[in-house]
C-alpha cells in the first residue's frame, strides 16, 4: 500500500465518521521525545520520517507541516504521494491553524487520536473547529484502522534502578511528591510522562529506542498508586519491590476508563504540557483541575549527591572511550600516502572509513567500559558537508567516505548505569582551511566562554545564553539551535526544562540549581562545506556567598580533548587560551590512568598547552 | 503636629470608620515615578522621605515597609514615631502580607485610598481582607482628613509640545491608538498614566518636578475624548489644538463619576499596570474589561526618526556641557598646592568646593545650551564613601567637602525641547587609589562591553544583561541595581518597558527595537569607601541582515570622556581598549567643535587612545 492507497483508505474512514478533516501529529500517548514504531502514525500516512511535523487531511487534499531542519529531506519523501509540504515559519506559508480555518466546512468535524496531542494541542483544534461552529472527534484512530500491518507495542522487560545508582528510594521519592501534592491540596496525580514515571518509581525498561523507559500511566493517590503498564513486563522481583510501595499494577489502555471514573469532588494534579488530550476530556466534570508543573519535573533535574557522583564516573568512562577513538581516528590519518585520493583504510578490515564504520567503532570503544548500556540517542556521525546538516543521520546512501583534509562531527553518548552522556567533537582528518580554522576557534570559544562564567544564583539559561553567543555576533553569525539542554539521568538524553535558549519556550526556563545538569554546545554551519559543533556537559555549582551575593558556575563533566589541529589559538584572547589550557589539564589528568603507552603520549600532546 | 500626633488623629478617623488597618501608599493617583508634595501622605504619616516604601497602621501597631536602599535613612527617620521599619527582604523580617495576616481581626476591615494603589496592589489587599472574611474599604482618603495645611494641586500651564520636537501630530497618534482600540474591539480606552497621556496630546506641563507632566486623566472613545484636568491649566492655544482632535476638556476629579457612569455594556481598554484600583472598581458591572498594556507605551517607546534627530542634538548639547563641566573640575582640581588638607578652593568664590556647589555649576553650564528646560532628574552628586550610597542626594547637612585624592559621581541629566539626557560620571579629583582605579576600569569595561554588543533581532534586556554583568561576576561582585532603563522623549526620564535587567520583573522586558532608547549604567559600590557608576544612553539600531537573521547593535548617544585619570588600560583587553578608543575619538569629533580653545586641547588629551 503506498501512501496515496494510505489515503484513499483513510478518507474512507474519515468520511463513515463525518469527519471532515483529520489531524495526525508525531506524538505518542505520552508526548515522547521519540517515538516507538507502534506511534509512528504520520510517518505511515505521509511517508515523511524526520521527527518532526504534522498531517492533515481532508477529503480532498493532504498537507504536512514541518520545520527548516526538515524541508529538503521532506520535499523529497512527500515527492508524488499528493501531500503538500508547509515549510512552518516561511513567509507566506500557511500555519496549519490558518489550514484549518481555510479548509474546514462550517458546521465540520475536525478528526484526531486525542492520546496523540498535548492538551494544548488539542485545545488548539478544538477552537479552530468552535471558530466554524464544529466540533472535535478525538476518540477514534483512524490510521490504526488502515495500518494493517502495525508494529505491536514493545515487550521489553522493566527492571528496577537501583539505590546505589538512583541515590534516593522510591518510597522517599513517592513522600516527597506526595508532600507537593499535599501543598496543591491535590488529592489524586496523573502522570503520562514516561521519565517522570521512570524515576519516581526507580524503574527503567526498554520500549523506546535509546531511552530506557517504560510505556505506562500512573494514578498516584494519597495511600497507593495505580501504574497503567503491560503486567508481562514486569518479573517478580520489580512487581514486589512496586508491592512494596503499594504501587498496583493495572492494564496499560485501562487509564482512560480509571480517569474517566475517578470518584466527583476530587482534585487532580495534572501537568497540561505532559498529559494527552483524550486523558484531560477523560477527567469528569466536577473534578478540581489543578494544572501545574509535574513535581518530578524539578525533582529529577536536580540531581542527588549519589546520582553526580555516578554521572562524575560514567563521564569518566565515556571521555577513556571517547579519548581512545580520537587517538584512534587520528593516528590512521596522520599515517601518510596511503592511498592517492587521501582515502584512509582501516588497517585492519583494508576497507576504507566511512561515517558509519568510524560510528560503529566510537560505540565498540564505549561497549568496553563497564557498565555501559547502549547508546543514548541516535549518534550523529557527519562527514566534510554532512556536518551542516544540523540532524544529519548517516544511512547507508548517503554514508561518506572519509577523506583526508576535511573535518569529522560526532554527537553521541552512552547510556551507563551511572548515568548519562551527550558529547559532540569534530575534528580535522589531516589539514583543513584557514576558513575552517577560524570557524572551529569561533566554536571552541563560545563553548570555552560559557563553561567557564560565573553567575548570580537567580539566572537562568535564558540570561546566560549570550555568554556563548556574543562571539558568534560579533561575527554577525549565529546557529539555529538552543546553545544546550538538560541531560536526564539514564532517561531522556534531553531533559526539560532547564536549557540554555535566549528565546524563551512556552514556559521560562527555571533557575539554575546546584546539582542541574545542562550541556553547552554551541555550532557553525556552513552549507554545503562544513559544520563544528563541539558539546560538554556541565554541572551546575555552588561558588560561594558574599556580600554581593550567592555566585555559581559550572564544572565540566565531559574530559575530551579539543582538537588543536584545528585551531588557531592567535586568535583566542589570553583568557579563552588560559580556559583552554586549564581544561585540557584537567582532561589528562582524568583521562590518563585509563590509557595505554601510546594513548597517553598522543593525549599529552594533544592536551599541550596553546 | 508631629508623627505620634499624626498618628493619634489617623486613629481616631480610622475609628470612626470602623476601619482596623489603614494602609498609606507611596503613589500618586497616576502610579507615577515621583509624586508630588500634594501626594506625599506616606511621608505625612509616618515621616520617612524616601521615595518607594508603604506605611500600614492599626489602632495600636504602625510599620513601614521598605528596601535595602533606605534601611539607613527609614531607621532615622523614624526613630522615636513609634513605627516600627520593615526591613523588606530580610531574613525573618514580615511582609506586609504576613502582617496583615497577622493584625487583621476575623471579620475586620483593611482601608487605604484606592487611587494611591495600583490594581494589582488593591487586588492585594482585598485578598488578605477575604482571608479573614473581612472587607476593604477604599473610596476613603482618611490622610487627606487629618492633613491640615497639605499642599494644593500644582497649577503649572500645559504647553503644546509642537510637531518639530514631537515628530508626529496629535491626530496621527490618535489614529494610530484607536486602531489597536479596534484590534481589541475596545470601545474606550481608561488612560491614568501621565506620560501615555502627555505623549498622546503632544501637550507637555509641570506637575511634578522633573517630569514635564500634567495632571489627568483620559478617557478615549472612537470619535472623541475626555480629558480630566484642572482647566485653568489650559491657555487658548493649547485648548485650541485639543479641540481640533475633539478632545473635550473636563474637571480632573470627574473622572471616577464618568467612569461609572458608562455606558451598560461597552468594552473599555484598561491597563492594569497603569490604572488605580478605585478607577478599576468603578468600571460598571457588565462592562467588557480589555486587561492590556497601554498601546501608548510600546509606541512612545520606539521613537520616530524627527524625535530620535532630535534627541541625538540634545545628548550633543549635553554632552558639551558635561565636557566642559569636567574640564572644569579637573583643571581646579590639577592646580597644586592650594591647600594643606587638599581642600580645593573655587578660583572665583573663593569657597571650597561642594557636592552642591559642583552639582550648580553642571546645572548652569546645561543652562548655557539652548533648548535647555532644566534637570530631567534629582541630581546626585556624591563624593568619596556618599558615591557608595546608590540613591545619595546631597542636602545641606551632608554636602561634603571636595578634597583631592578621591572620586566625584555624578548621575544627572536635563529636559531639552530635543529630548532628554541621563549621564552618570565617575572622577578622580587628584590622584586615587589603585584598588579605586581596578574597580573603575571593571565598571568601564561592563559598560563599554554592553554598549559594543551585536545581537540578533528578539534579544530582550534580560538576554543582554549578563554581556555586562560577566566581569563583574567573574571578579565576584555585583551591583544592586538594573544596568539599564528606557528613557522618555521630554517625559520621565525613566520609561518602561525597555530594560537591561536579568531578573525579570513582573511582564518580560520587551525585545529590543530600532530606535529605542535606554540606558548602559553598571556600577561598583563598597561602602564607607567609594562609589563609580558610568552611564551612556544608547539608540537601538538596525545592523543588517543575512543568512543567519537580523542583528541588530548599538549606537551611543552619550559623548562625554570616561576618565583616563581613574583607568588602568593594562587591566583590559586589547578589544575593550579599541572599544574605549573608538569611543573616545567620536567624542572628540562630536563635542570639540563646540569648546574654546583650552577646553578642546584639553578634551583631545582625555580622549587619547590608550
Amino acid at each position: 500500500m503506498n501512501i496515496s492507497d494510505r489515503l484513499v483508505a483513510l478518507r474512507r474512514e474519515m468520511e463513515c465518521e463525518n469527519i471532515d478533516i483529520y489531524i495526525v501529529p508525531t506524538d505518542d500517548y505520552h508526548q515522547s521525545e521519540y517515538v516507538g514504531e507502534f506511534f509512528k502514525c504520520r510517518q505511515f500516512i505521509s511517508g515523511f520520517t524526520g521527527s518532526a511535523g504534522i498531517a492533515a487531511v481532508t477529503l480532498d487534499k493532504a498537507g504536512l507541516w514541518t520545520d527548516g531542519r526538515y524541508f529538503i529531506q521532506a520535499e523529497h519523501e512527500l515527492s508524488g504521494s499528493g501531500i503538500t509540504l508547509y515549510r512552518s515559519g516561511e513567509p507566506g506559508v500557511d500555519t496549519l491553524d490558518e489550514f484549518l480555518e481555510k479548509e474546514l466546512p462550517e458546521g465540520g468535524v475536525i478528526g484526531f487520536d486525542g492520546r496523540t496531542a498535548g492538551v494544548n494541542t488539542g485545545k488548539r483544534f478544538a477552537m479552530a473547529a468552535i471558530k466554524k461552529n464544529g466540533t472535535v472527534s478525538y476518540r477514534k484512530d483512524l490510521i490504526g484502522r488502515i495500518w494493517a500491518d502495525r508494529p505491536g507495542l514493545p515487550e521489553e522487560k522493566v527492571w528496577l534502578l537501583e539505590e546505589k545508582y538512583s541515590g534516593e528510594s522510591c518510597t522517599s521519592k513517592l513522600e516527597r511528591v506526595r508532600q507537593k501534592m499535599k501543598e496543591s491540596s491535590a488529592d489524586v496525580h496523573l502522570l503520562s510522562s514516561l521519565d517522570d514515571i521512570a524515576w519516581l518509581l526507580n524503574i527503567r525498561g526498554g520500549d523506546i529506542a535509546y531511552c530506557p523507559l517504560v510505556l505506562s500511566y500512573l494514578l498516584l493517590f494519597e495511600d497507593h498508586a495505580e501504574l497503567f503498564a503491560d503486567a508481562d513486563k514486569f518479573p517478580e522481583n520489580v512487581r514486589e519491590e512496586l508491592g512494596k510501595n503499594n504501587v498496583i499494577l493495572k492494564p496499560y489502555d485501562g487509564i482512560y476508563a480509571a480517569v474517566s471514573s475517578l470518584p466527583s469532588g476530587i482534585t487532580i494534579l495534572i501537568d497540561p504540557e505532559r498529559v494527552n488530550y483524550t486523558l484531560y476530556k477523560s477527567i469528569p466534570e466536577g473534578t478540581g483541575i489543578i494544572e501545574k508543573e509535574n513535581p518530578e519535573v524539578m525533582m529529577k533535574c536536580m540531581k542527588n549527591d549519589i546520582e553526580i557522583s555516578n554521572i562524575r564516573n560514567a563521564h569518566i568512562k565515556d571521555a577513556v572511550a571517547h579519548t581512545r577513538f580520537m587517538y584512534w581516528l587520528k593516528t590512521a590519518f596522520a599515517a601518510d600516502g596511503q592511498c592517492a585520493d587521501s582515502v584512509i583504510k582501516d588497517p585492519q578490515s583494508a576497507a576504507p572509513f566511512t561515517e558509519i564504520s568510524v560510528s560503529d567503532k566510537l560505540e565498540a570503544f564505549r561497549a568496553e567500559e563497564e557498565g555501559y548500556l547502549g547508546a543514548s540517542f541516535a549518534p550523529i556521525s557527519a562527514f566534510g558537508s554532512h556536518g551542516a546538516i544540523v540532524h544529519y543521520s548517516a544511512s547507508p546512501a548517503s554514508d561518506a567516505v572519509l577523506t583526508k583534509g576535511k573535518m569529522l562531527l560526532t554527537d553521541t553518548g552512552g547510556h551507563y548505569r551511572e548515568g548519562s552522556t551527550d558529547i559532540t567533537r569534530t575534528v580535522a582528518l589531516g589539514e583543513i582551511s584557514t576558513k575552517e580554522k577560524e570557524d572551529f576557534t569561533l566554536v571552541a570559544r563560545a563553548m570555552l566562554r560559557l563553561m567557564n562564567t560565573v553567575f548570580l544564583h537567580g539566572c537562568s539559561g535564558a540570561n546566560l545564553d549570550c555568554i556563548a553567543r556574543e562571539v558568534f555576533w560579533k561575527e554577525r553569525v549565529n546557529f539555529n539551535h538552543g546553545t544546550g539542554h538538560g541531560v536526564g539521568y539514564l532517561l531522556n538524553v534531553h531533559e526539560s526544562p532547564v536549557n540554555f535558549r535566549w528565546k524563551e519556550g512556552t514556559t521560562p526556563a527555571p533557575a539554575l540549581e546546584r546539582n542541574m545538569i545542562i550541556s553547552d554546545e554551541p555550532g557553525i554551519y556552513i552549507e554545503g562545506s562544513h559544520g563544528i559543533r563541539l558539546e560538554n556537559i556541565l554541572l551546575v555549582c555552588e561558588d560561594g556567598e558574599n556580600e554581593y551575593g550567592r555566585f555559581m558556575h559550572f564544572e565540566p563533566l565531559t574530559y575530551v580533548p579539543i582538537d588543536l589541529d584545528a585551531l588557531l589559538p592567535e586568535r583566542m584572547t589570553a583568557a579563552e587560551r588560559n580556559m583552554l589550557n586549564c581544561y585540557h589539564s584537567e582532561v589528562y589528568k582524568n583521562v590518563s590512568p585509563y590509557l595505554n603507552e601510546k594513548e597517553r603520549i598522543w593525549l599529552k600532546q594533544y592536551t599541550r598547552p596553546v
